[in-house]
């Protein structure tokens, strides 16, 4: 069966299971509990030498790390991914979006805050991501108030790259409230019959 | 004509002029300069929402920005991108990896030396990049020590991507001197027949 590694709080890991969950595709969740180290050991580097989750191992022992890319691969041949090849890089351009001008503000002032009890010494740290994530929210709300998805008509795997962090963008210290077009598109991806909250389900823990 | 809109400088930009040039893909460069701040002005906006370059203006009119995603866009079909759907997210593994633990190292210390003058305000910056860049060089250099390229045994757009901006990590205070796997590979992509170095050649400008 096809094993993911991943941290139950972690955004990244759970863009995996949400898709995973939409696709049908049995799996077993292997917890790694990072603020224990557990990626830098030297079993876990085995796995990914960068030393970060999520990683997948597949049925065959290949390995796939990076959570963007792994979620191209599940996707791939199915309707979470186009197959013309510019409606195709347009779900990456908003993958390698959340990766470089979304999630280190979001997902970074939100670990701050929810893993780490938002220490004192990281208080100035914790404020130089708020202007940031904001810009990256305005820059969703843009288009999901032209689009009801990031990229086109239909739900993708860019939406659930964005999904998983902007959903929780509270825990950051980031206000939704100037963003309806965000709003109402989050409560269509909760509404989704295949939806599965963030926290993870006892069934999926190994 | 296709259009690029990028900076001479930008590693970013480079990888699509240099992905263009193996493809013999004919384009107008229109150049772009970032420290002027033309990348915030209303008519760069309508080009791409996130203010970043590269954008890619297709034929069509049709637009493309973040880096990675136009190379996937370009590469779709040739060599330079594997059809087998793992393969494909192998690929994709080594660009998120440059975009999150590359770029924001080597890159950002590159450009606070080489754009900036390396400013005495922003000192404890740059010393701050040096252990990540250093981090994302080692785990290149264990891949390139067992494999001729990235993401196998051919040149693709995962080595034209991670190729841009460590072939001038001396100039963000990197030394490559304990990584010869990175050296060699460096060597080879720079003595492949269509290489261009990351000067912008007179023709390109327009």
């Amino acid at each position: 069966m096809i094993q993911v590694f991943g941290d139950s709080l972690s955004g990244n890991c759970y863009k995996i299971q949400l898709l995973l969950n939409h696709l049908a595709i049995d799996h077993k969740w292997r917890p790694v509990d990072i603020l224990n180290g557990d990626t830098h050991t030297a079993q876990f580097l085995e796995l990914n030498a960068n030393g970060k989750i999520p990683v997948v191992v597949l049925e065959d022992g290949r390995l796939l790390a990076e959570s963007n890319a792994i979620l191209n691969y599940f996707a791939d041949g199915t309707d979470y991914l186009p197959n013309d090849r510019y409606q195709r890089a347009k779900v990456l351009e908003w993958q390698f979006f959340e990766q470089y001008s979304h999630e280190p503000y979001i997902a970074v002032a939100r670990f701050l805050a929810r893993y780490l009890g938002m220490p004192e010494s990281r208080q100035e740290e914790f404020q130089s991501k708020q202007a940031g994530g904001y810009k990256a929210l305005e820059v969703m709300e843009q288009q999901l108030s032209a689009s009801p998805y990031l990229a086109g008509p239909t739900l993708s795997i860019a939406d659930i790259s964005l999904f998983a962090y902007t959903h929780v963008a509270h825990e950051g210290g980031f206000s939704l409230e100037r963003f309806p077009a965000i709003r109402r598109w989050i409560n269509t991806i909760e509404s989704h019959p295949q939806h599965v909250p963030m926290q993870i389900t006892e069934h999926t823990i190994s």
